[in-house]
């Protein structure tokens, strides 16, 4: 299979907007991004789309061809692509892997969510069909709920990781701050996390992401192609991994470690013939702090039982030993959830091209981004290398 | 890229199950593919799950993992796609790039609708979120429309063809009689379709498709790996082509040819280096009679203009020259919008096997498909041929 990189991104700022349209998310990231690999919409050969409530939320399915024509890519084959919270890298996997078989040179992944002009009890409802509706949404076991379990099963094995969790939400939102793409712009204390409103204990509103609107789009290309356009550094995708687990909570082997999480990032680790310590910066996905937590073991970082500790020791801060979600992550950049997991790697392609701004990291060569659905029912991690 | 072969099929009947639950669909055809293809489970890599309405009619997402979860498929990778009612043959590309790349060896694709559980009006409101909601289903237009002015256009540049679009609905019938599988039982007369309940003129209620409950899975793997294990005649997958057009009916060239289905075509005719006339037998996309005939027009069987004379020859009749829809095609068979596309390549794999019972085909040694999303904005066309 042939080298792929990265050769263009694009998205709008995450956030309220419940007067814009699908349509108008879609043009604005979707246009950014061919416009940054400075190629002509014209050399676009595929778009895979990503979008989990488009049906439940704005009546509009087969987002395919309506983001086609909204951005004049003319009779080129579209297709939507949906796994929960995880769709946008799934969708950067297929066109990954039509672009590495030499079906195609370049293609367009995008993602689109609009999300924040329907009520709460709708979207929580909207969202729970990510879970499995007979057996945990249809009696009332909605995400907070699960993934509080799950914290509450994290503190009975490794004790009480409050404050860490915490830090975690101080964390993302003090990144959130160097980024104008994110939804919060907001500095968080500790105490305030503690204090906020109780959602579903130990979790109050601070521990939980956010309701979002946005798009953000990644233009891929074969590597010996885009060597001949692409005007900024080469991010190269040296690993890929996808694994899944059961939907329900109650089937999985462990409470506190996500199986899909670890078994993908042994496949992106081995095809990338890199080691958790070489990464020099991680987006991974924190719907909740816990989950942060728990994926940063999961993933290699840090001993299994110790992300907590590592948080509250800064390891994980913009100037730590490994910055986790520099962007603000899901909890202060946001979770438009189609969109979100082509939105981590938007950051790390920003990092990885020294284009961070105020937030840039001195030393990001090497970067992942890890995107779960469901309850880690599905996961994707990828790991992208600047050349 | 490597020769892919279909190795198993299994399908639902197809019919109005209120009280079958979307689980139960998928056990039922995933289990009878997988035992199809004479492997055990445990060989299956990935899994490629089609559906379009389970979010709008049964608040349930996310059906990658929920179908691995029932089949008992362990940690795999799973997807779900979404391209409205060509949802199954977007699934099945991707499954067979998936395959043809080397990514995998094996791999099942599954497609599954429940949709009689929900009312007339919502299924109508449903699938209208394959058009566009703004600029179409919003000021009324829905799929039996947009596809009346369609036929309405057609009488207008090459002549009434009512009674032809007539015993379209008549043949497919007939061929129903002989599938089991078939959702009607029941034989109609030109007379009747012409006197139905009238829907959108020219359409009686005998000219739309059907709203359909059922499920339909394929098992792909690579050819040489498949010669190993495969105790049925090896149906090797020979062409694929997947275009696009503008999601809207407004925006396209010409209400009289369908694009995509032209470029489709052509790219699965140039991939299998094969033509119109050496094909043995289709199962052509009819979501309403109009649209069969317009499509066996572009995918070349029969001049332009010249598809409704071929059927009133009896041309596309089950003993005809290229016969169309034997299975009984969307129109009497059914269309569980996402299990559609495989339950066409169901058909064809049987047909090359020799399988077909009472509805065999003398001759079937090379079969298409062709499967289209909205209004013809998204088409796949595949072409197999027995070893």
């Amino acid at each position: 299979m042939r080298s792929v990189s990265v050769v263009g991104i694009g998205e709008t700022r995450f956030g309220r907007f419940p007067e814009t349209s699908l349509k108008e998310l879609i043009l604005e990231a979707g246009t950014k991004a061919i416009a940054n690999a400075g190629l002509r919409k014209e050399y676009v050969e595929a778009l895979f789309m990503s979008n989990f409530s488009g049906q439940p939320f704005s009546g509009q399915g087969h987002l395919g061809p309506l983001a086609a024509e909204v951005l004049g890519l003319g009779h080129i084959p579209t297709i939507r692509i949906e796994g929960a919270c995880a769709s946008g890298s799934l969708a950067f996997r297929q066109a990954l892997s039509a672009v590495a078989s030499g079906m195609y040179d370049v293609v367009l992944v995008g993602g689109v969510e609009k999300m924040t002009h329907q009520s709460t009890e709708a979207v929580t409802a909207g969202i729970a069909g990510a879970s499995d509706i007979d057996l945990e949404a249809g009696i009332g076991a909605t995400f907070p709920s699960i993934f509080a379990m799950i914290a509450q099963r994290y503190f009975h094995e490794y004790g009480n990781v409050r404050d860490a969790m915490a830090m975690c939400a101080v964390q993302n939102h003090e990144n959130a701050l160097l980024n104008p793409d994110a939804q919060m712009q907001k500095r968080i204390t500790v105490e305030q996390v503690k204090n906020g409103f109780p959602i579903a204990d130990p979790f109050t509103i601070f521990d939980c992401s956010l309701v979002s609107d946005g798009a953000a789009f990644v233009m891929l290309a074969a590597t010996d192609v885009a060597e001949s356009f692409c005007p900024k550094r080469l991010v190269e995708v040296v690993g890929c991994g996808q694994a899944g687990d059961s939907l329900t909570l109650a089937s999985k082997g462990s409470m506190t470690t996500f199986a899909a999480t670890v078994r993908a990032a042994h496949q992106a680790y081995s095809m990338a013939g890199l080691s958790p310590a070489q990464i020099d910066l991680a987006e991974v996905h924190d719907c909740f702090t816990i989950t942060q937590i728990i994926n940063t073991e999961d993933l290699g970082f840090f001993v299994k039982g110790q992300g907590a500790r590592a948080v509250s020791e800064g390891k994980t801060a913009i100037n730590g030993q490994i910055p986790i979600n520099v962007s603000g992550g899901l909890k202060a950049k946001g979770h438009p959830i189609g969109a979100t997991g082509l939105s981590q790697i938007y950051e790390i392609v920003t990092q990885l091209r020294g284009d961070g701004g105020p937030r840039q990291l001195k030393k990001a060569d090497i970067g992942l981004t890890h995107n779960i659905g469901g309850t880690a029912a599905t996961c994707v991690v990828n790991i992208f290398r600047g050349r």
